[in-house]
């Protein structure tokens, strides 16, 4: 693969943004949620298998997911009682009235 | 407003993708749906407040945004039992293994 492709490729990827539905199992999980953000991805979070495991960790987590929203300048919020949502910069969560 | 400044507020408005939670509560409410995914905004749909009215009419909704979905080059998924989220061009539903 030359040089210009293998850019065009990179240019390609950069641009598109992935949405993926993950569930929270543990605490253990926060690193590659993490990942898939730093890479341009929003995860929709199921939370309720860690809250019906241990509500400390479920609130550790979401704390450290919020730390780590805000400090890559994305954004975080609860989507009804069983999610959160976590975008990376460039996807802005509308906090509007309905 | 120079026609600079109006040009640089334009194009930072392009660049940033919105995500909003929004209830279907009627098929009247698609056009406005519509309306938010054609200008880049990811819209997580709860659908079960239209599901408890008519579940005709919520079959015709969800038809018709799998049409716009698909014709304008974005995407749409369930996201568990209640909603559905869809996505403009540029924004890809992972569909992996969890």
């Amino acid at each position: 693969m030359s040089g210009v492709m293998q850019a065009r490729n990179l240019e390609g990827k950069s641009k598109e943004i992935l949405l993926k539905a993950l569930a929270l199992k543990s605490i253990e999980d926060l690193p590659k949620i993490q990942e898939d953000v730093s890479n341009k991805t929003i995860v929709i979070l199921k939370v309720t298998p860690l809250a019906q495991k241990s509500l400390e960790e479920l609130k550790s987590s979401v704390e450290q997911l919020y730390e780590f929203a805000t400090s890559v300048g994305g954004d975080i919020a609860r989507l009804g009682d069983e999610r959160v949502v976590i975008t990376p910069p460039g996807v802005r969560i509308w906090r509007g009235l309905q």
